[in-house]
């Protein structure tokens, strides 16, 4: 066996470890009896000492030294092993137990402080969380900027200013169109009771719909709604509320957009590094794509219109058109995981600058709710009411996920680009969807995006698919002509 | 820190990861996509390995030699961890990967063979499975004898010589009472067609009146009912045939029986050698007791009438005692898995004496099927017909379980002598079952047995539970005393 074959047999099993600590994550969202938590604390400990111990074993530095690359994915290959084990090695063991000990009671600390409205209660955990993984930012930074150090684990090759200048041309545009959305009438959202039988058979079909391969899946309920797993076993989650279908109905859309990508990885690569979606941020593409450019579509509303009367009987909606306006109804709100197409992003560019500010000492924690207060009150033009709508909504921060929050909108920008390079290259894509079939956008998609799992940097894949570099403009040109039909700006 | 303190942090660690392997069966039983077949056999090797590669550390002998037992708990902890590590270096590790990858595929030729009802398809990969089975007692015999060897690693202290002479008790009286059984009039079986969702709620409310812990556990269905986990996590399955509920009702109360074991051990061994069932005849002996002393007793019957009549309505058995006999129909039947309480040892002694044979060399794998038919001519009076009602019914040998069928009458016996014991210490057992509480009698079964996890020997745990060495009288007088009376013997 050569060097590169006994790494692959090594990182072969590292893979599947780590797919079996992923399923552990899955249960415990879906299945996990409530009295088990405190030993399934233990338990992933455990695996996750088994997975650090051999993405940081030294016999990686000797085969990676070894390794004659001879195609293109053994050099992918390579890079992404040689990222994780450098990762792993540079922080120190007792540095990465402290982070994982700290952050999991700052999870119930975050929870326990949002339940009570009290922001005092949850800052000293904060202060702590931020002291230390500015500690690890630095081990993995070198001379290099904390903040990107933080938001390469997320979106590989990314820097808070290739980022931060994306976001510098997207908000004045968007804070434009929605002061001109806002200024015109409102359409009237979807009342009524959609009793929770309906609404999982409607997931059901929705997934198959849109190309999920029930075969390698299932469906089950979440409190927050995800999607979990690579390969051959990507299972979903949604959520039902009886008097809101389309959580489930988009929750169920956006699951289903991550897990087509997983299942769409060539099965070449399966449980090889590249066998995983390449970052979060081309992650995200694939589920607000699938959400929103195609599943918030006239068309698709048209034919989902049909297949809810059919199921729940008359709506509220007199016709498809004022559905069609139910759906992509533009309101101000306090909550990013509830915000519409239009304020989305103004939610994430939000945290992103907070946190920024944060990690680089320009804020402290101490005054990170006025902070948070005052820029909410300009960009939205409300004051926060209550801290659990405000800064202590997320979960993100307590857990120490600094660096993730842009790429939510990064996924944003890259559904755009995405959305017009494939309606410019597949006609019928409207039509299709119509009929409440979403195969000729996915099977683009798989074709240009998924299949590549980690073979390309994140930011290449989208770049070879699209034919051009991403940039903002294909948002913001789709949003503000899809709100000025709907709003009849 | 001491030697046994290294020792016990490596050890907990090695059990919460043998917790996750638990799990993931548990998950391939229940929630699996069948898509995700062949993924999953590679997460099971990569888990197995790592639990392998811990049980045979070398530190382990290490530790051991070094450590100062304190106490009694210790002392079995280092008994148990010192029999693990045994068995982990003495099968030589490419030894151990042929017998797992063998038996993986032996299943699936199998579970074919069966399907086709050929055992010819079948013959070549048991004389592989047993061959090596043969090496890999071989071994960790020593010296001694290789069958034991096999039934040491489910019943530790358990020989042939031993389990073989209470067996040669327990035979005559057995095919006695069948004689006397099959000679008098039979009962009516119970008839009607009983809805899935009326057998499911039924389900949970027996494991409830049983003493399973809702908190710490969970109910699903599964093709084969089993219980998995141990501490915080103890799951249950069940199967619905619309037409039999016993079916239903039995399972769960018999996977009751093995989950409050687990959960009843002594929380103070959670994650630790102590922390679970000390053998498969004990776990046994708490299934059996719970599913027929306690479930299918005269007194449970009788509610359990009324909460079917209540559930179902008016059944075909007119009243309690003709629903009691219907529970307790005697029938000769092929299948061990549908045996009555009077059958179900013959099965189980005609696997013990002729996988004895097998591994001592007296048998040929040639010859086995000829070998089984006549031995159940014998003994049931009935040729068998074909194939998957002989030697093709059960999974056990085509996985390398020789050694595992006696630890099933093994258990009935310990339940025979635990139910005297039971009776005698205990009053208002049987006024508390009519009323559909089995509390007292698990009560007991809780601080007897089940509290001490791996603290005994299992033969030790009986014998103090009992305050007698276990023997096969009990349950026969138990068996002839409660057919004597629903057959007016």
């Amino acid at each position: 066996m050569t060097a590169y074959d006994r790494l692959m047999a090594f990182q072969r099993e590292t893979e599947a470890l780590g797919q079996i600590a992923g399923r552990l994550g899955w249960d415990q969202e879906t299945m996990m009896p409530r009295g088990a938590a405190d030993q399934r604390g233990e338990e992933q400990g455990a695996i996750e000492g088994v997975l650090h111990a051999r993405r940081s074993d030294p016999r990686i530095a000797e085969w990676l030294e070894d390794a004659n690359p001879h195609s293109d994915v053994a050099r992918a290959n390579l890079r992404l092993i040689r990222r994780g084990h450098l990762r792993a090695t540079r922080v120190p063991a007792d540095l990465a137990q402290e982070i994982a000990r700290v952050t999991s009671v700052a999870q119930g600390t975050w929870a326990e402080a949002r339940r009570a409205e009290n922001v005092a209660q949850f800052l000293p955990t904060l202060t702590r969380v931020v002291a230390l993984k500015r500690q690890e930012a630095a081990a993995l930074a070198g001379n290099g900027d904390l903040y990107d150090a933080m938001l390469d684990d997320y979106e590989p090759g990314a820097t808070a200013a290739t980022v931060g200048a994306m976001f510098d041309g997207l908000r004045p545009r968007l804070v434009a169109l929605r002061e001109r959305v806002l200024g015109a009438a409102s359409p009237a959202a979807l009342d009524g009771h959609f009793p929770a039988d309906g609404q999982m058979r409607l997931a059901r079909e929705l997934a198959r719909a849109f190309g999920y391969d029930w075969s390698r899946g299932r469906l089950d309920l979440a409190v927050h709604p995800f999607s979990s797993g690579s390969g051959h076993d990507v299972r979903i989650t949604t959520r039902v509320v009886e008097a809101e279908p389309f959580n489930c109905v988009y929750s169920t859309i956006h699951e289903t957009g991550h897990a087509c990508y997983e299942q769409g990885i060539d099965p070449a690569y399966l449980l090889t590094p590249l066998g995983q979606g390449v970052s979060m941020g081309v992650h995200e593409s694939q589920s607000r794509i699938y959400e929103n450019q195609l599943g918030r579509s006239r068309p698709f509303t048209g034919w989902l219109y049909g297949r809810m009367t059919e199921t729940f009987g008359a709506l509220s909606a007199p016709d498809a058109d004022a559905f069609h306006a139910a759906v992509n109804r533009v309101q101000p709100g306090f909550i990013r995981t509830e915000a519409d197409e239009v304020h989305y992003n103004l939610h994430v560019m939000l945290r992103f600058d907070l946190e920024r500010a944060l990690i680089g000492g320009a804020l402290e924690v101490a005054d990170l709710e006025a902070a948070w207060n005052a820029r909410f009150e300009k960009d939205f033009g409300v004051a926060v009411d209550k801290p659990s709508h405000g800064m202590l909504q997320d979960v993100h921060w307590s857990v120490g996920l600094f660096g993730y929050f842009p790429t939510y909108t990064l996924g944003n920008v890259y559904a755009g680009c995405l959305n017009r390079a494939m309606r410019a290259a597949v006609p019928g894509v409207d039509g299709a969807l119509a009929q409440g079939d979403a195969s000729p956008a996915t099977a683009w998609l798989h074709t240009n995006v998924q299949r590549h799992g980690g073979l390309y940097e994140p930011r290449e894949v989208i770049t070879r698919a699209c034919g051009f570099a991403p940039s903002e403009a294909p948002l913001l040109d789709y949003l503000e002509t899809k709100f000025a039909e709907i709003y009849a700006l």
